[in-house]
């Protein structure tokens, strides 16, 4: 329900906490900015790969974190209006499920 | 086999693809920067989340990259010693393999 | 909604397509079996392991189902609902995927 | 080094391990033998999926047993011959860890 949706269902599901998003996306870049340093010091490979690791379990939080907010918001509203609505939006978020699953 | 194991073995086992390596996490940097600005402009959790994903595969796929030549080079030189410079190194890579398995 | 949900709700989200889940795990139990029928065999590692990646990549298709199924049922009848059923239902939902997500 | 190489090297990995490695397989196979009768039952979906969550987190501990046994007894001894017995054996380990990160 994002702002493609019109100006009279202008907030996507995370309007609430877009700054705390913001910090954990701005956190994460700084991570994958290290992640470079450390390349560029020619760290340690297994060093390296410990910081991947932990930069993409911090991008799938922030992922869960959305989704939750979607699934309580946009989904939520889409089951009161019904029909289409209903159908497109819960079809949207098994494919964004599924698409979070296998990466 | 990195910086911290002395001058003699400076290298780390990515060495060669030091470039395609540092401009592959340019790239996440800016997907990553890319999300923050989706999140900063409202807009709409699916689109954002489809990005999280595609940020996350491309985290992976370094991942796997920097694990080939670790294997390649760090573990094969250790083989080559032999005792426990070897048990050490085939223990760091399986840790490695299951945090990339698990994250 | 299941059966601990007590008679007045007695069907799980995925009632109708109860029979096509029971041959996906029908056949991923085989495909179990399979595997240890190659470990019996002593068959080649790398072989066993493409075996299993497929078999993990099957049952999380079968939860990918499942969850389809428990938003567009379960998850639907309580945002119906409203209140405390709704937010526990949705509760239960995000922990839920981040299961999946994190196994 | 599975039987596929000839008698020469006709013992996989896995081959100390593999009373533990059958047991481990069982308790799968009985775990996703479970999930069919709690589906059977018409058990919560959720409860379901939290099951499903444990298969595959058992299904991947297997597979990071058998890729620890492989690259310590395979790969080591492929290292030891070296020359294409070595590049083909690392060419493999890295696609059959590519595919577990994927699954």
């Amino acid at each position: 329900m994002g702002i493609r949706r019109g100006a009279a269902v202008a907030d996507p599901g995370y309007a609430d906490d877009k700054q705390a998003v913001l910090r954990r996306l701005s956190r994460i870049e700084g991570q994958v900015r290290g992640i470079s340093g450390m390349v560029e010091d020619d760290r340690y490979c297994i060093d390296v790969l410990a910081q991947i690791s932990a930069a993409t379990r911090a991008l799938q939080a922030v992922a869960l974190q959305l989704l939750d907010e979607h699934l309580a918001h946009c989904v939520v509203n889409a089951v009161r209006v019904g029909g289409d609505e209903q159908s497109e939006k819960l079809r949207e978020a098994s494919e964004a499920i599924g698409r979070l699953v296998r990466s």
